[in-house]
C-alpha cells in the first residue's frame, strides 16, 4: 500500500507510562494504540502482524487435526459454578444483567467446550478429536503494565483434545509440543524460548510452559545448562537435578510465558460428567488435554526478541509488508518525474512478483525521515530508488537485519530477487 | 474433510424453544450450538460459513479502500459519558471492576474510533480515510429469541469514514451503498433485500437500512410497488408518496435489518472535538459516516432465504464445502473395496481440482441417512459413487437446488466439471 494512504503515522516518542520496549516501539510505529491499562487497539499495521501470527497458528493447528470452532465470550454463571471457578478464579470478569442473570466474560473455555463435547460424544467411536478457536479472551489482570505482554483483553488460541485413554492423550500431547516449537520458530522467538516444567495442579505431575527469556518478563525459570530444559521457579525445589539429563547446573532467567500445554485428564470431564461408552460397554470419563497460546502476547514477544536501536526487526513471516519502498527526490526537480515513475513501476512489479510492499510516496517527508520510519517499522527489506541508483539502472536494497546496502539491477529488484 | 472425523453430528430435532427456521436447521446440522439466550457457539461447519461471509466482506471493504483494524471490547466508561450513551443506550452491557472502574462492553465503536482518529488527524491532508473492523459485539437484547437473527453476542463489521466535507462523505456513502448491494448478492439474499429509508436521528434527514423480507423478522417496511425502494414503518408517515419515483402504492413486508449506513456528519466528532485544519487555516469538525453489517445475522438470514423441506440450500460462496461426496455400499460386500477406493480417488481428485469436499465415509450409516444428512447440510452438489454408477464409469451428481440427478463420467466429475 502507499504510505500516504495509511491513516496512522509514526511518532518520535511513546507515552512515558509504557515500560516495555515492545510496547514503546509498537506504539511509535502506529501498530497499536493503548485504550486503557491492558487494553490495546490494533491499527492497520498491527492488525496485519496479528493476522500473520494467526495464519501460522491456524496452519499448525490444522496440521494437528484440530477442528476450528468459535465459542462465546458471554458464558453462563452456572457452568463456572460446576467447576468452582466462579469464585476461585480471581481474574474472572463478571457481568450482571439487569434481570439478575450473570455471565462470566470468557478467560478460557473449559467450562464451555466440555458441555459442547457432551452433545456429540457417546461412544469410543466418537474419540479422539480436538477442537480449537482463536478468540478474544478477557482477564482482569491487576498488573497490566507491560504493553502487549500482560493484557486484560487479548487474542488467544485455545485447543482442547478429547481421548478415550491416557496413552492417546500422551501421543497427542507430544505432537502438540512439536507444533508449539514450530510456531515459536516461525514467529522468530525460538532461540529464546524454553520448554519449561511447571506445576500441573492436582491432576498431573506437571504441565509444560513455553517461556521466552526477556527482561520485560515477570517469571523466573531455571535453565539446565546441559540440556536446555527449564524448570519454573515455583517448582524448582522438587528438582535438585534436571529430570531430563540429570544435570545439576542451572541458570536463572527472567522470562514471559508464551504458551502452555496441560494434561487435564478428567479434571473438567468429571465435574460435567462427560463420559463415553468404551468397547467393553463400560461408561468412562473422557480424558482431556488443553493447549493455549496468546497471539497478542506473541506479537509483543516477537518484538522483545527482534529489535535494535532504530526500531523493530520483524521476523519474515510476521512483517506486515515484505519491503519498504522509498523514492528519494533529486536536488534537480526536473528529474523527479523519472524517479517517481521508476518507483511506481517497481512498486507495481514487486506486487506482481507476489511481494507485499509499503511504498513511502509521501511528498512532504525528507529522505532522512523516510529512512527513520522504515527502520522503525522494520520490514525485512528497504528498497530505495534515487537519481543515483537510477544512473546505474539499479535500486539500493538493504535487509533490515544487515548493516550494509547493495545495488541490485532494477530487473532483478522488480522480481523480488534481492 | 472426512465426515467420520467431524466431531459434530446432525440431529433429527432442534430444541423446541428455537422458533426460527434458520436456527432450527443450523442446530440440526451441527453448524451452531446455543449456549444461552442470544448466545451461540460456532461449530466447525458454522465457523466455515462465517469465515466465508467474512472473506466476502473483507473483499468488498478493501475494494472501498477501508483499512482493517481491530478495536477493543472493553471500552472505558469515560468515552461513553462524552456522548451521553453510557446512560441512554439501553442495550449496553456494563462491567464493574472490583477497583470501582467501569467498562462498557462494546456494542458499536464510535466512542473508540473517534478518539483513535484524533491521534492521527490534524490537517485536511490527513483526510479522507476509512477504517473497518470485524469484531465480536455485545448487546443486552431483551428479546433474544430468533436464533442468529437477534443476538447478545455476534460478529459485526463496522466501517467508519472520515471526511473534510459533506460532498466527500456523499460520494463515499454512495460507494458504500453499492458495496453493500454486492455483499447481499454474494451471500444469496439480494432478491429479498430492500434499500430502506429509516430515521436518521437529528443529524441527517435519514439513514439507510437494508431490510431482508422474512417471516422471522420483527420490523415492518413499506415497499414502493413501482421502484422497489422501501420505507421503514417508523417514518412512513413522512412519505405519502415514494421520494424516489413519486409512486403512491406500497406493499407491507415483515423483515429483518441486515445492515445500515448512516451519515453521522459531526454527531460524534463534535463531542470529542475531532477537528482538522482546512486549506484556509480554519479549524473544522471532521465529517463522518458509519456503515454496519452483522456477519452472524447474515448467516441466519442466508438460511432464512435459502432452504427447502429437506434442509439448507447454501448459496455457493457461503457453503462450508462445495460438495458432499457419498459412497454407497453394495449388497455384495466383495464389491465394496472397489467402491470405497473409487470414492477415495474421487475425493482426492476433487481436492486437487480446487474443490472443498466433505466425504461421507461413515461405515455405520445407511445410504438413506447419508442422503438425508447431505440435504440437511446443503452443500451445492451431492456426488454419489455406488456399484450402479461405477458400472457406467460415472458418479451421480445432483445440485442441491435441483430436483434431478445426472450421471457424470468419472473423469469429468474428478475435475469438478459437474
Amino acid at each position: 500500500m502507499k504510505q500516504s494512504q495509511l491513516f496512522t503515522k509514526t511518532r518520535k516518542e511513546a507515552p512515558s507510562e509504557e515500560m516495555s520496549v515492545s510496547a514503546r516501539l509498537l506504539i511509535r510505529g502506529g501498530f497499536v494504540e493503548k485504550i486503557s491499562a491492558g487494553v490495546y487497539a490494533m491499527l492497520p499495521l498491527g492488525f496485519k502482524v496479528l493476522t500473520n501470527i494467526e495464519n501460522i497458528i491456524i496452519q499448525e493447528m490444522d496440521a494437528l487435526g484440530g477442528q476450528r470452532i468459535l465459542m462465546t465470550a458471554l458464558m453462563p454463571k452456572k457452568n463456572w459454578e460446576v467447576t468452582g471457578r466462579w469464585s476461585s478464579l480471581d481474574v474472572l470478569f463478571k457481568i450482571a444483567r439487569e434481570s439478575g442473570e450473570f455471565y462470566a466474560l470468557g478467560p478460557t473455555h473449559e467450562e464451555e467446550v466440555v458441555p459442547l463435547a457432551q452433545k456429540f460424544v457417546y461412544s469410543y467411536k466418537d474419540l479422539p478429536f480436538s477442537a480449537y478457536q482463536i478468540q478474544t479472551k478477557f482477564r482482569d489482570e491487576p498488573r497490566a503494565k507491560s504493553g502487549l505482554l500482560r493484557l486484560r483483553e487479548f487474542s488467544m488460541k485455545d485447543l482442547y483434545s478429547f481421548h478415550a485413554d491416557e496413552g492417546d492423550l500422551d501421543d497427542f500431547y507430544e505432537k502438540a509440543k512439536k507444533a508449539y516449537s514450530k510456531i515459536y520458530e516461525r514467529v522468530g522467538i525460538k532461540d529464546k524460548t524454553y520448554l519449561t516444567l511447571a506445576s500441573g495442579g492436582t491432576f498431573s505431575k506437571f504441565s509444560h510452559e513455553f517461556q521466552m527469556a526477556t527482561d520485560a518478563g515477570e517469571d523466573i525459570i531455571h535453565v539446565c545448562k546441559k540440556c536446555g530444559l527449564a524448570i519454573n521457579r515455583e517448582i524448582k525445589d522438587l528438582y535438585p537435578v534436571c529430570p531430563e539429563c540429570q544435570g545439576g547446573e542451572f541458570e536463572e532467567k527472567k522470562c514471559i510465558e508464551v504458551g502452555n500445554i496441560f494434561k487435564l485428564k478428567t479434571k473438567y470431564s468429571a465435574p460435567f460428567n462427560l463420559q463415553f461408552t468404551d468397547k467393553d460397554g463400560q461408561k468412562k470419563a473422557v480424558i482431556m488435554g488443553t493447549y493455549g497460546i496468546g497471539l497478542t502476547r506473541l506479537m509483543g514477544a516477537a518484538v522483545e526478541a527482534n529489535y535494535d536501536e532504530f526500531g523493530i526487526v520483524w521476523p519474515g513471516e510476521l512483517a506486515p509488508f515484505d519491503a519498504s519502498l522509498i523514492a528519494i527526490g533529486s536536488n534537480d526537480p526536473s528529474k523527479n518525474e523519472k524517479i517517481v515513475s521508476a518507483a511506481q513501476n517497481l512498486y507495481e512489479d514487486l506486487q506482481k512478483a507476489g511481494l507485499e510492499v509499503i511504498y513511502d510516496d509521501r511528498i512532504d517527508k525528507s529522505a532522512g525521515e523516510k529512512f527513520k520510519d522504515a527502520d522503525l517499522l522494520g520490514m525485512p527489506y528497504r528498497v530505495v530508488v534515487s537519481e543515483k541508483t537510477l544512473e546505474k539502472k539499479s535500486a539500493e536494497v538493504k535487509a533490515r537485519n544487515s548493516k550494509t546496502a547493495k545495488l541490485v539491477p532494477l530487473k532483478e529488484a522488480a522480481a523480488g530477487r534481492f
